[in-house]
Protein backbone atom coordinates (compact mmCIF):
# COMPACT_ATOMS: atom_id res chain seq x y z
CA UNK A 1 0.00 0.00 0.00
CA UNK A 2 1.68 3.42 -1.08
CA UNK A 3 0.68 6.70 -0.81
CA UNK A 4 -0.11 7.89 -4.27
CA UNK A 5 0.28 11.70 -3.76
CA UNK A 6 0.70 14.70 -2.06
CA UNK A 7 -0.55 17.90 -2.82
CA UNK A 8 0.53 21.29 -1.12
CA UNK A 9 -1.56 23.21 -3.43
CA UNK A 10 -4.83 24.90 -2.32
CA UNK A 11 -5.72 25.55 -6.21
CA UNK A 12 -5.65 21.54 -7.46
CA UNK A 13 -8.13 20.54 -9.06
CA UNK A 14 -9.21 17.73 -6.52
CA UNK A 15 -9.26 19.99 -3.67
CA UNK A 16 -11.40 22.29 -5.50
CA UNK A 17 -13.93 19.06 -6.28
CA UNK A 18 -13.76 18.55 -2.15
CA UNK A 19 -15.14 22.01 -1.47
CA UNK A 20 -17.97 21.90 -4.34
CA UNK A 21 -19.36 19.29 -2.86
CA UNK A 22 -18.96 20.78 0.21
CA UNK A 23 -20.05 23.90 -0.23
CA UNK A 24 -23.17 22.76 -3.28
CA UNK A 25 -25.75 20.78 -2.47
CA UNK A 26 -26.29 20.76 -6.27
CA UNK A 27 -22.81 19.50 -7.26
CA UNK A 28 -23.37 16.74 -4.92
CA UNK A 29 -27.07 15.96 -7.02
CA UNK A 30 -25.22 15.46 -9.60
CA UNK A 31 -21.74 13.60 -8.96
CA UNK A 32 -23.53 11.18 -6.22
CA UNK A 33 -20.68 12.13 -3.82
CA UNK A 34 -19.91 13.67 -0.61
CA UNK A 35 -17.57 14.86 1.88
CA UNK A 36 -16.96 13.48 5.44
CA UNK A 37 -14.49 15.05 7.88
CA UNK A 38 -12.96 12.92 11.14
CA UNK A 39 -11.70 9.47 11.49
CA UNK A 40 -15.00 7.80 13.40
CA UNK A 41 -16.92 9.34 11.05
CA UNK A 42 -14.96 7.53 8.37
CA UNK A 43 -14.57 4.57 10.70
CA UNK A 44 -19.05 4.37 10.43
CA UNK A 45 -19.49 4.78 6.98
CA UNK A 46 -16.36 2.14 5.80
CA UNK A 47 -18.54 -0.33 8.44
CA UNK A 48 -21.88 0.46 7.40
CA UNK A 49 -20.45 -0.25 3.28
CA UNK A 50 -20.16 3.28 2.17
CA UNK A 51 -17.83 3.55 -1.27
CA UNK A 52 -14.75 5.41 0.23
CA UNK A 53 -13.33 7.31 -3.51
CA UNK A 54 -10.37 9.16 -1.71
CA UNK A 55 -9.44 10.19 1.89
CA UNK A 56 -7.14 12.92 2.64
CA UNK A 57 -5.06 13.26 5.67
CA UNK A 58 -3.41 15.19 6.92
CA UNK A 59 0.01 14.83 8.69
CA UNK A 60 0.29 17.74 10.67
CA UNK A 61 -2.67 16.89 12.34
CA UNK A 62 -3.37 13.38 12.81
CA UNK A 63 -0.44 10.77 14.02
CA UNK A 64 1.46 8.09 11.65
CA UNK A 65 0.10 5.31 13.41
CA UNK A 66 -3.32 6.40 12.70
CA UNK A 67 -2.93 7.80 8.73
CA UNK A 68 -1.50 4.08 8.71
CA UNK A 69 -4.27 2.31 10.56
CA UNK A 70 -6.61 4.00 7.84
CA UNK A 71 -4.19 2.76 4.92
CA UNK A 72 -4.32 -0.93 6.09
CA UNK A 73 -7.88 -1.32 7.10
CA UNK A 74 -9.58 -0.24 4.52
CA UNK A 75 -7.40 -0.75 1.63
CA UNK A 76 -7.98 2.37 -0.18
CA UNK A 77 -5.68 2.89 -2.92
CA UNK A 78 -6.43 6.85 -3.60
CA UNK A 79 -5.16 7.95 -0.07
CA UNK A 80 -4.02 11.75 -0.60
CA UNK A 81 -1.51 13.47 1.65
CA UNK A 82 -1.95 17.08 1.94
CA UNK A 83 -0.54 20.28 3.77
CA UNK A 84 -1.72 22.18 6.56
CA UNK A 85 -2.82 24.72 4.43
CA UNK A 86 -4.50 22.46 2.22
CA UNK A 87 -6.15 20.54 4.65
CA UNK A 88 -7.51 24.02 6.60
CA UNK A 89 -9.12 25.41 3.68
CA UNK A 90 -11.10 22.09 3.06
CA UNK A 91 -12.46 21.22 7.03
CA UNK A 92 -15.29 22.80 8.56
CA UNK A 93 -14.59 21.67 12.01
CA UNK A 94 -10.90 23.64 12.63
CA UNK A 95 -7.85 20.97 12.51
CA UNK A 96 -9.26 18.42 15.13
CA UNK A 97 -9.61 15.82 12.89
CA UNK A 98 -7.15 15.51 10.51
CA UNK A 99 -9.12 13.41 7.41
CA UNK A 100 -11.59 14.30 5.18
CA UNK A 101 -12.66 11.62 2.48
CA UNK A 102 -15.09 11.99 -0.50
CA UNK A 103 -17.62 9.33 -0.11
CA UNK A 104 -20.50 7.67 -2.83
CA UNK A 105 -23.96 8.36 -1.53
CA UNK A 106 -26.23 5.27 -1.37
CA UNK A 107 -29.27 4.64 -2.46
CA UNK A 108 -32.05 6.12 -0.59
CA UNK A 109 -34.95 5.10 -2.27
CA UNK A 110 -37.72 3.05 -1.05
CA UNK A 111 -37.63 0.34 -3.59
CA UNK A 112 -35.05 -0.48 -2.21
CA UNK A 113 -36.07 -1.84 0.98
CA UNK A 114 -36.18 -4.81 2.76
CA UNK A 115 -36.35 -5.57 6.35
CA UNK A 116 -34.92 -8.24 9.11
CA UNK A 117 -37.51 -8.58 11.19
CA UNK A 118 -41.46 -9.33 10.99
CA UNK A 119 -42.32 -6.51 13.18
CA UNK A 120 -40.50 -3.46 12.15
CA UNK A 121 -40.64 0.06 14.26
CA UNK A 122 -39.52 3.02 11.83
CA UNK A 123 -39.53 7.07 12.15
CA UNK A 124 -40.72 8.81 9.42
CA UNK A 125 -40.11 12.69 9.47
CA UNK A 126 -41.96 15.33 6.94
CA UNK A 127 -39.87 17.89 5.69
CA UNK A 128 -37.87 18.36 8.54
CA UNK A 129 -35.08 21.32 7.62
CA UNK A 130 -33.23 22.37 10.57
CA UNK A 131 -29.41 20.10 10.47
CA UNK A 132 -29.49 19.93 14.01
CA UNK A 133 -32.72 18.67 13.98
CA UNK A 134 -32.20 15.73 11.84
CA UNK A 135 -28.70 14.67 13.12
CA UNK A 136 -30.81 14.62 16.76
CA UNK A 137 -33.93 12.50 14.91
CA UNK A 138 -30.70 10.11 13.78
CA UNK A 139 -29.11 9.90 16.90
CA UNK A 140 -31.66 8.95 18.35
CA UNK A 141 -32.92 6.65 16.28
CA UNK A 142 -29.52 4.93 16.36
CA UNK A 143 -30.04 4.60 19.67
CA UNK A 144 -33.08 2.87 19.31
CA UNK A 145 -31.82 0.80 16.67
CA UNK A 146 -34.70 1.56 14.40
CA UNK A 147 -35.07 -0.56 11.54
CA UNK A 148 -35.54 2.13 9.01
CA UNK A 149 -35.91 6.11 9.07
CA UNK A 150 -37.54 7.70 6.40
CA UNK A 151 -37.60 11.16 5.38
CA UNK A 152 -41.03 12.06 3.48
CA UNK A 153 -41.37 14.87 1.33
CA UNK A 154 -37.18 15.85 1.71
CA UNK A 155 -36.31 19.52 2.21
CA UNK A 156 -32.81 19.08 2.57
CA UNK A 157 -29.73 16.98 1.07
CA UNK A 158 -29.27 14.61 3.56
CA UNK A 159 -25.29 14.75 3.08
CA UNK A 160 -25.42 18.54 3.98
CA UNK A 161 -21.94 18.57 6.29
CA UNK A 162 -24.17 20.26 8.90
CA UNK A 163 -26.52 17.12 9.36
CA UNK A 164 -23.58 14.50 8.87
CA UNK A 165 -21.60 16.57 12.02
CA UNK A 166 -24.58 16.79 13.72
CA UNK A 167 -25.88 12.79 13.52
CA UNK A 168 -22.31 12.40 14.54
CA UNK A 169 -21.84 9.15 12.43
CA UNK A 170 -25.46 8.04 12.53
CA UNK A 171 -26.15 9.12 9.14
CA UNK A 172 -24.04 6.15 8.12
CA UNK A 173 -25.02 3.54 10.87
CA UNK A 174 -28.88 4.00 9.74
CA UNK A 175 -31.19 2.64 7.17
CA UNK A 176 -32.74 5.96 5.64
CA UNK A 177 -35.18 6.03 2.89
CA UNK A 178 -36.58 8.76 1.35
CA UNK A 179 -39.86 9.53 -1.04
CA UNK A 180 -42.80 11.55 -1.28
CA UNK A 181 -45.52 11.50 1.26
CA UNK A 182 -47.77 9.82 -0.80
CA UNK A 183 -45.23 7.08 -2.21
CA UNK A 184 -44.28 6.44 1.69
CA UNK A 185 -48.02 6.21 2.63
CA UNK A 186 -48.87 3.70 -0.05
CA UNK A 187 -45.84 2.06 0.95
CA UNK A 188 -46.85 1.71 4.33
CA UNK A 189 -50.37 0.52 3.66
CA UNK A 190 -48.91 -2.15 1.01
CA UNK A 191 -46.81 -3.51 3.71
CA UNK A 192 -49.27 -3.40 6.52
CA UNK A 193 -47.87 -0.99 9.15
CA UNK A 194 -49.82 0.78 11.58
CA UNK A 195 -48.93 4.77 11.12
CA UNK A 196 -49.09 7.06 14.35
CA UNK A 197 -48.92 10.59 13.36
CA UNK A 198 -48.12 13.28 16.13
CA UNK A 199 -51.09 15.31 15.97
CA UNK A 200 -52.39 17.92 18.13
CA UNK A 201 -56.24 17.63 17.32
CA UNK A 202 -58.27 14.28 17.70
CA UNK A 203 -55.34 12.61 18.68
CA UNK A 204 -55.14 9.94 21.40
CA UNK A 205 -52.73 10.40 24.47
CA UNK A 206 -49.25 8.40 23.41
CA UNK A 207 -49.60 6.15 26.11
CA UNK A 208 -52.63 4.54 25.73
CA UNK A 209 -51.74 3.18 21.92
CA UNK A 210 -50.19 -0.10 21.00
CA UNK A 211 -47.05 0.11 19.39
CA UNK A 212 -46.29 -3.51 19.61
CA UNK A 213 -47.27 -4.06 15.43
CA UNK A 214 -45.10 -3.09 12.65
CA UNK A 215 -45.07 0.55 13.74
CA UNK A 216 -44.21 4.24 11.84
CA UNK A 217 -43.97 6.82 14.08
CA UNK A 218 -44.66 9.92 12.12
CA UNK A 219 -43.80 13.66 12.90
CA UNK A 220 -43.50 16.84 11.16
CA UNK A 221 -41.87 20.17 11.78
CA UNK A 222 -42.11 22.20 14.47
CA UNK A 223 -43.64 25.14 12.85
CA UNK A 224 -46.76 23.20 11.15
CA UNK A 225 -47.00 19.82 11.82
CA UNK A 226 -47.47 17.67 9.42
CA UNK A 227 -49.62 17.41 5.93
CA UNK A 228 -53.21 16.52 6.07
CA UNK A 229 -52.10 13.66 3.81
CA UNK A 230 -50.29 12.27 7.11
CA UNK A 231 -53.30 12.88 9.49
CA UNK A 232 -55.97 11.71 7.37
CA UNK A 233 -54.20 8.40 6.52
CA UNK A 234 -53.30 7.69 9.96
CA UNK A 235 -53.98 4.39 11.58
CA UNK A 236 -54.43 6.64 14.92
CA UNK A 237 -53.06 10.05 15.44
CA UNK A 238 -51.35 10.51 18.72
CA UNK A 239 -50.19 13.14 21.46
CA UNK A 240 -47.77 13.88 23.94
CA UNK A 241 -50.42 16.04 26.17
CA UNK A 242 -48.64 19.37 26.75
CA UNK A 243 -49.11 20.16 30.67
CA UNK A 244 -46.98 23.70 30.89
CA UNK A 245 -47.36 27.29 29.90
CA UNK A 246 -45.59 27.34 26.79
CA UNK A 247 -46.90 24.29 24.45
CA UNK A 248 -43.49 23.77 22.70
CA UNK A 249 -41.24 20.78 22.67
CA UNK A 250 -38.30 20.07 20.02
CA UNK A 251 -39.35 17.64 17.31
CA UNK A 252 -36.36 15.45 18.10
CA UNK A 253 -37.38 15.33 21.76
CA UNK A 254 -41.27 14.70 20.88
CA UNK A 255 -39.97 11.81 18.43
CA UNK A 256 -37.68 10.28 20.62
CA UNK A 257 -40.64 10.29 23.91
CA UNK A 258 -42.50 8.62 21.21
CA UNK A 259 -40.19 5.72 20.13
CA UNK A 260 -39.08 4.89 23.35
CA UNK A 261 -42.40 4.31 24.93
CA UNK A 262 -42.68 2.28 21.53
CA UNK A 263 -39.30 0.24 22.72
CA UNK A 264 -40.90 -0.58 26.15
CA UNK A 265 -44.08 -1.52 25.55
CA UNK A 266 -41.76 -4.29 23.14
CA UNK A 267 -39.44 -5.23 25.49
CA UNK A 268 -42.50 -5.99 27.93
CA UNK A 269 -43.93 -8.12 25.18
CA UNK A 270 -40.70 -10.42 24.80
CA UNK B 1 -50.06 56.16 30.63
CA UNK B 2 -47.74 58.23 28.12
CA UNK B 3 -44.49 57.60 25.75
CA UNK B 4 -41.97 59.15 27.62
CA UNK B 5 -38.94 59.13 25.68
CA UNK B 6 -37.93 58.45 21.49
CA UNK B 7 -34.28 57.42 20.94
CA UNK B 8 -32.48 57.48 17.95
CA UNK B 9 -29.25 57.55 18.56
CA UNK B 10 -27.19 54.45 18.73
CA UNK B 11 -24.75 56.35 21.52
CA UNK B 12 -27.08 57.07 23.71
CA UNK B 13 -26.38 55.95 27.13
CA UNK B 14 -29.28 53.46 27.61
CA UNK B 15 -28.90 51.98 24.34
CA UNK B 16 -24.90 50.93 25.44
CA UNK B 17 -26.36 49.64 28.47
CA UNK B 18 -28.75 47.30 26.46
CA UNK B 19 -26.05 46.43 24.41
CA UNK B 20 -23.62 45.89 27.33
CA UNK B 21 -26.30 43.42 29.06
CA UNK B 22 -26.77 41.54 26.11
CA UNK B 23 -23.02 40.98 25.14
CA UNK B 24 -21.83 40.57 28.43
CA UNK B 25 -22.09 37.89 31.37
CA UNK B 26 -20.41 39.80 33.89
CA UNK B 27 -22.36 43.08 33.38
CA UNK B 28 -25.90 40.72 33.88
CA UNK B 29 -23.95 39.52 36.97
CA UNK B 30 -23.15 43.27 37.95
CA UNK B 31 -26.61 44.77 37.57
CA UNK B 32 -29.04 41.55 38.15
CA UNK B 33 -30.51 42.42 35.21
CA UNK B 34 -30.94 41.00 31.49
CA UNK B 35 -32.50 41.81 28.08
CA UNK B 36 -35.20 39.79 26.51
CA UNK B 37 -36.32 40.43 22.77
CA UNK B 38 -39.77 39.63 21.72
CA UNK B 39 -43.41 40.16 22.03
CA UNK B 40 -44.36 36.84 23.02
CA UNK B 41 -41.36 36.14 25.37
CA UNK B 42 -41.97 39.49 26.94
CA UNK B 43 -45.61 38.47 27.93
CA UNK B 44 -44.89 35.31 29.54
CA UNK B 45 -41.90 36.73 31.68
CA UNK B 46 -44.47 39.33 32.43
CA UNK B 47 -46.84 36.35 33.53
CA UNK B 48 -44.36 34.72 35.42
CA UNK B 49 -44.33 38.08 37.61
CA UNK B 50 -40.85 38.72 36.26
CA UNK B 51 -40.14 42.61 36.96
CA UNK B 52 -39.94 44.60 33.51
CA UNK B 53 -37.52 47.27 34.32
CA UNK B 54 -37.85 49.18 30.95
CA UNK B 55 -39.34 48.59 27.43
CA UNK B 56 -38.49 49.70 24.01
CA UNK B 57 -40.24 49.25 20.90
CA UNK B 58 -39.45 49.78 17.01
CA UNK B 59 -42.88 51.60 15.23
CA UNK B 60 -41.38 50.68 11.69
CA UNK B 61 -41.75 47.11 12.89
CA UNK B 62 -44.64 46.42 15.29
CA UNK B 63 -48.51 47.33 14.39
CA UNK B 64 -49.66 50.81 16.37
CA UNK B 65 -52.23 48.53 18.13
CA UNK B 66 -50.04 46.17 19.55
CA UNK B 67 -47.61 48.38 21.44
CA UNK B 68 -50.44 50.21 22.65
CA UNK B 69 -51.68 46.78 24.32
CA UNK B 70 -47.90 46.41 25.70
CA UNK B 71 -48.64 49.74 27.46
CA UNK B 72 -52.24 49.21 28.66
CA UNK B 73 -51.43 45.96 29.85
CA UNK B 74 -48.28 45.79 31.30
CA UNK B 75 -48.25 49.33 32.98
CA UNK B 76 -44.88 50.48 32.34
CA UNK B 77 -43.71 54.12 32.79
CA UNK B 78 -40.64 53.28 31.16
CA UNK B 79 -41.75 52.88 27.62
CA UNK B 80 -39.40 53.54 25.13
CA UNK B 81 -39.83 53.96 21.42
CA UNK B 82 -36.53 53.66 19.35
CA UNK B 83 -35.64 54.30 15.65
CA UNK B 84 -35.20 51.23 13.32
CA UNK B 85 -31.37 52.12 13.23
CA UNK B 86 -31.01 51.55 16.61
CA UNK B 87 -33.56 48.51 17.12
CA UNK B 88 -31.24 47.24 14.50
CA UNK B 89 -28.24 47.68 16.77
CA UNK B 90 -29.76 46.38 19.91
CA UNK B 91 -31.91 43.20 18.24
CA UNK B 92 -30.28 39.95 18.05
CA UNK B 93 -33.10 38.06 15.84
CA UNK B 94 -33.57 40.63 12.81
CA UNK B 95 -36.38 42.85 12.75
CA UNK B 96 -38.83 40.15 13.17
CA UNK B 97 -40.11 41.47 16.58
CA UNK B 98 -39.80 44.95 16.86
CA UNK B 99 -39.97 44.75 20.97
CA UNK B 100 -36.81 44.75 23.43
CA UNK B 101 -37.13 44.74 27.43
CA UNK B 102 -34.50 45.43 30.73
CA UNK B 103 -35.85 42.49 33.09
CA UNK B 104 -34.86 42.15 35.97
CA UNK B 105 -33.46 38.28 36.92
CA UNK B 106 -35.44 36.02 39.43
CA UNK B 107 -33.90 34.78 42.78
CA UNK B 108 -32.45 31.60 41.57
CA UNK B 109 -30.88 30.35 45.24
CA UNK B 110 -32.05 26.61 46.28
CA UNK B 111 -33.31 28.28 49.80
CA UNK B 112 -35.82 30.38 48.13
CA UNK B 113 -37.87 27.23 46.78
CA UNK B 114 -41.03 25.79 47.51
CA UNK B 115 -43.26 23.53 46.16
CA UNK B 116 -47.14 22.94 45.48
CA UNK B 117 -47.14 19.53 45.74
CA UNK B 118 -46.23 16.42 47.78
CA UNK B 119 -44.59 14.65 45.71
CA UNK B 120 -42.44 16.99 42.87
CA UNK B 121 -40.95 15.68 40.04
CA UNK B 122 -38.12 18.04 39.09
CA UNK B 123 -34.66 17.30 36.80
CA UNK B 124 -30.96 18.18 37.25
CA UNK B 125 -28.58 19.49 34.59
CA UNK B 126 -25.04 19.45 35.89
CA UNK B 127 -22.83 21.36 34.62
CA UNK B 128 -24.58 22.03 31.15
CA UNK B 129 -22.92 24.16 28.34
CA UNK B 130 -24.76 24.15 25.11
CA UNK B 131 -27.65 27.28 25.29
CA UNK B 132 -29.25 24.87 22.77
CA UNK B 133 -29.33 22.32 25.04
CA UNK B 134 -30.22 24.30 28.07
CA UNK B 135 -32.97 25.35 25.62
CA UNK B 136 -34.61 22.38 25.04
CA UNK B 137 -34.20 20.86 28.56
CA UNK B 138 -36.58 23.92 29.21
CA UNK B 139 -38.80 23.41 26.78
CA UNK B 140 -39.58 19.96 28.09
CA UNK B 141 -39.91 20.93 31.64
CA UNK B 142 -42.46 23.44 30.34
CA UNK B 143 -44.41 20.50 28.31
CA UNK B 144 -44.44 18.07 31.64
CA UNK B 145 -44.85 20.64 33.74
CA UNK B 146 -42.27 19.87 36.19
CA UNK B 147 -42.09 21.20 39.74
CA UNK B 148 -38.48 22.94 38.72
CA UNK B 149 -35.48 22.32 37.02
CA UNK B 150 -31.93 22.76 38.99
CA UNK B 151 -28.82 23.39 37.37
CA UNK B 152 -25.86 21.84 39.39
CA UNK B 153 -22.62 23.95 39.19
CA UNK B 154 -23.69 26.18 36.31
CA UNK B 155 -21.46 26.67 33.67
CA UNK B 156 -23.48 29.07 31.89
CA UNK B 157 -25.12 32.34 32.99
CA UNK B 158 -29.04 31.92 32.86
CA UNK B 159 -29.68 34.84 30.85
CA UNK B 160 -27.50 34.33 28.13
CA UNK B 161 -29.71 35.60 25.11
CA UNK B 162 -28.84 32.04 23.53
CA UNK B 163 -30.32 30.55 25.84
CA UNK B 164 -33.43 32.74 26.66
CA UNK B 165 -33.88 32.25 22.61
CA UNK B 166 -33.69 28.87 22.70
CA UNK B 167 -36.10 28.06 25.33
CA UNK B 168 -38.92 29.97 23.73
CA UNK B 169 -39.95 31.47 26.90
CA UNK B 170 -39.52 28.12 29.19
CA UNK B 171 -36.96 30.09 30.83
CA UNK B 172 -39.75 32.35 32.46
CA UNK B 173 -42.45 30.03 32.75
CA UNK B 174 -40.25 27.29 35.14
CA UNK B 175 -39.20 27.82 38.44
CA UNK B 176 -35.41 27.28 37.91
CA UNK B 177 -32.59 27.27 41.42
CA UNK B 178 -28.94 26.72 40.89
CA UNK B 179 -26.23 25.81 43.44
CA UNK B 180 -23.49 23.51 43.83
CA UNK B 181 -23.65 19.80 43.59
CA UNK B 182 -23.05 19.69 47.53
CA UNK B 183 -25.46 22.06 48.15
CA UNK B 184 -28.13 20.33 45.87
CA UNK B 185 -27.36 16.59 46.80
CA UNK B 186 -27.84 17.50 50.71
CA UNK B 187 -31.03 19.67 49.49
CA UNK B 188 -32.54 16.55 48.27
CA UNK B 189 -31.72 14.19 50.75
CA UNK B 190 -33.21 16.71 53.57
CA UNK B 191 -36.28 16.75 51.63
CA UNK B 192 -36.64 13.08 51.05
CA UNK B 193 -36.43 13.09 47.17
CA UNK B 194 -35.64 9.72 44.99
CA UNK B 195 -32.52 10.50 43.37
CA UNK B 196 -32.01 8.91 39.91
CA UNK B 197 -29.00 9.45 37.62
CA UNK B 198 -28.47 9.08 34.27
CA UNK B 199 -25.21 6.99 33.97
CA UNK B 200 -23.63 4.46 31.99
CA UNK B 201 -22.88 2.16 34.57
CA UNK B 202 -24.01 0.49 37.25
CA UNK B 203 -27.32 1.17 36.10
CA UNK B 204 -30.95 0.09 36.21
CA UNK B 205 -32.81 0.08 32.61
CA UNK B 206 -35.18 3.21 33.43
CA UNK B 207 -38.30 1.50 32.95
CA UNK B 208 -38.19 -0.89 35.74
CA UNK B 209 -37.43 1.91 38.70
CA UNK B 210 -40.68 3.52 40.43
CA UNK B 211 -40.66 7.45 39.86
CA UNK B 212 -43.96 7.84 41.55
CA UNK B 213 -42.17 8.80 44.73
CA UNK B 214 -40.78 12.62 44.86
CA UNK B 215 -38.24 12.03 42.17
CA UNK B 216 -35.36 14.11 41.08
CA UNK B 217 -33.99 12.69 37.55
CA UNK B 218 -30.17 14.13 37.09
CA UNK B 219 -28.48 13.87 33.54
CA UNK B 220 -24.93 15.10 33.15
CA UNK B 221 -22.89 16.55 29.88
CA UNK B 222 -23.20 14.36 26.66
CA UNK B 223 -19.38 15.11 26.77
CA UNK B 224 -18.39 13.30 30.68
CA UNK B 225 -21.30 12.01 32.08
CA UNK B 226 -22.42 12.85 35.80
CA UNK B 227 -19.39 13.74 38.21
CA UNK B 228 -18.50 10.99 40.56
CA UNK B 229 -20.32 12.90 43.71
CA UNK B 230 -23.64 12.21 41.60
CA UNK B 231 -23.34 8.73 41.27
CA UNK B 232 -22.27 8.04 44.32
CA UNK B 233 -25.54 9.88 46.10
CA UNK B 234 -27.82 8.07 43.55
CA UNK B 235 -30.91 6.45 44.67
CA UNK B 236 -30.42 4.55 42.40
CA UNK B 237 -28.42 5.05 38.51
CA UNK B 238 -30.53 4.29 35.74
CA UNK B 239 -29.74 3.46 32.08
CA UNK B 240 -31.69 4.18 28.54
CA UNK B 241 -30.18 1.49 27.27
CA UNK B 242 -28.72 2.06 23.77
CA UNK B 243 -28.41 -0.29 20.95
CA UNK B 244 -27.54 1.29 17.96
CA UNK B 245 -24.19 1.71 16.64
CA UNK B 246 -23.10 4.97 17.92
CA UNK B 247 -24.14 4.80 21.77
CA UNK B 248 -24.90 8.60 21.32
CA UNK B 249 -27.89 10.77 22.41
CA UNK B 250 -28.17 14.33 22.92
CA UNK B 251 -28.63 14.51 26.59
CA UNK B 252 -32.38 17.07 26.36
CA UNK B 253 -33.34 14.06 24.31
CA UNK B 254 -32.46 11.29 26.75
CA UNK B 255 -33.53 13.41 29.93
CA UNK B 256 -37.08 14.04 27.78
CA UNK B 257 -37.70 9.78 27.48
CA UNK B 258 -36.71 9.60 31.58
CA UNK B 259 -39.31 12.54 32.68
CA UNK B 260 -41.69 11.37 30.33
CA UNK B 261 -41.31 7.73 31.63
CA UNK B 262 -41.97 9.53 34.59
CA UNK B 263 -44.94 10.94 33.70
CA UNK B 264 -46.21 8.33 32.22
CA UNK B 265 -46.01 5.53 35.49
CA UNK B 266 -47.61 8.90 37.60
CA UNK B 267 -50.44 9.02 35.31
CA UNK B 268 -51.47 5.40 35.55
CA UNK B 269 -51.41 5.70 39.65
CA UNK B 270 -53.99 8.53 39.30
Amino acid sequence: MQVTKHISSTQNPLIKKVLLLKEKSRERKKTGLFVLEGLRELQIAFNSLYEIETVFYCDDIIENSESNTILKSYNIDKLISVSLDVYKKIAYRDTTEGVIAIVKGKDHQLASLSFDTKNPLILIAEAPEKPGNIGALLRTADAANLDAVFIANPKADLYNPNIIRSSVGCIFSRTIKMGSTTEIISYLKKERFNIFCAALSASKDYTTVDFKEPTAIVVGTEHSGLSDEWLQNATQNIIIPMEGEIDSMNVSVSAAILIFEAKRQRKLNN
